[in-house]
């Protein structure tokens, strides 16, 4: 199976109704008068870090990228499970889960350690308390409202190429946890860019059912001769959000388009109509 | 690093509260009014399952070996998170994994889904509600207390063997929700035998500070020529609990020893004393 197959065939399972129907990033659980975000992601030697990269990074990526979705939701994390596979360069992999714990104020709950031969891979739940509820979906955008990016787009793509002064936007992301927090209680949808911009803005659009019309010279790149590629790009982890144009915003953020009733097609790029998900960023598999 | 090595250093690390200091199977975590119970395991090709196993089977396993920690805090299951990598007979994945959450009565809340080459590795995550607090725990054992077992241990070896009679136990382990909950009111201390029954009573020893005499007599194996055997392989997920000889126990059980001051080892089987943990069970790496 490929992913979307994979994927269809999840859905047709027993979900929790936190689950979201498995259309978001996170669940969300009630529990106790308390609302939970929990998120999960792997990581894969030679699809999500190359061989030879510094363990200490991949640690840091793995909690980085697991509370960039806690930031989606307004949600202050709470701990995080590791499911660690032995192997080499374990003490710099302690070392950078270690800076990442430390850096994002964020305990570790437990996990699992195994042993194995081959492909490495891990994997980290974060938990996250939702400071906010209703907790932002990616589903919530309407006609009429601005849609913003909390920065710029391409810098991950300039680091894993080597640029020196972009290496740490791909080795190092930093989940925009404060500016999700500050946030979530006036935004009508949010996600992180973690796919490509174009990708996410267009999962946001068929999730809410409307149209998001992007203004291209609006977007934020860090190399604007190579705005096409870096809009394609993920790994950015900015939060993209949706609010009335009205709404005063707590956090330095660029608008860079309009949300329309849905039109022909689920996302305008100025007068280009995209109307399917190939080619505009990265999808696993 | 081997396994002892990266838990040491993971200790060193900012732990949670509910992390119990990474010494027992599953976090503990206070919310709101009510008390979650997480854990995560995961299984690698080659080390937890062999390349050729059904996937069917793999998928039950991964959910139950998960529930089966949340039994032995007599946790209710809540839900899980599934890290999925793509490959080979992934709709007889689906469809185990169904099963076993129909058969828990478990939804999906959501998780990972992944591309990647060679080794496959899948995680999960499972959340609980604990119904009785203080949760169980593997440190409560005290000297006086006797100490139990739910049932035969040395089937999943049979199964694994080939044994038509004993397969299941291999392939479909079932863990003892059921059991669990109605035993936390009342143990002093409980775990599920995941690695073997001599290695988990050992845990609890030293987690306890006590020694445990083990009578080999009274240990139900599935085939006493065997039973040094069985005494020492895993996967059979029994539960193993202590608790007054006086406790009237509401689920069927084995008493198989009792629970003495610490003397000069942590376990006793008959009259041999058992002073260190190598050779008692399955240690990963």
């Amino acid at each position: 199976m490929n992913e979307p197959d994979f994927l269809a065939a999840l859905k047709s399972l027993p979900l929790h109704p936190g689950a979201r129907g498995l259309l978001d990033d996170c669940a969300v659980l009630g529990i106790g008068g308390e609302t939970l975000v929990l998120t999960h992601d792997m990581m894969v030697e030679g699809t999500h870090f190359r061989p030879d990269a510094d363990m200490a990074d991949v640690a840091w990526k793995l909690v980085a990228t697991n509370l960039s979705d806690l930031a989606a939701k307004g949600a202050e994390p709470v701990g995080v499970l590791l499911g660690h596979m032995l192997g080499k360069e374990d003490s710099r992999f302690i070392r950078g889960l270690g800076e990442a714990l430390e850096a994002f104020g964020t305990p570790l709950l437990g996990g699992d350690t195994v042993g194995g031969e081959g492909t490495r891979s891990f994997g980290l739940t974060a938990i996250g308390r939702a400071l906010h509820t209703p907790v932002p979906s990616r589903s919530g955008a309407r006609a009429g409202d601005a849609i913003y990016l909390t920065g710029a787009v391409g810098r991950a793509m300039l680091g894993f190429e080597g640029d020196p002064r972009h290496r740490a936007a791909f080795d190092r992301p930093v989940p925009r946890l404060a500016e999700g927090r500050a946030l979530a209680p006036l935004v009508s949808a949010m996600m992180d860019v973690s796919d490509g911009l174009l990708l996410d803005a267009y999962r946001m659009a068929e999730a809410s059912g409307v149209t998001i019309a992007l203004e291209p010279s609006a977007i934020p790149v860090a190399d604007p001769s190579r705005a096409a590629e870096a809009w394609r790009w993920g790994d950015d982890y900015e939060l993209l959000f949706t609010a009335p144009p009205s709404a005063g915003l707590p956090v330095a953020a660029h608008r860079i388009g309009m949300v329309a009733a849905r039109g022909p097609a689920p996302l305008l790029l100025g007068e280009e109509a995209l109307g399917a998900p190939e080619n505009l960023g990265f999808r696993h598999q």
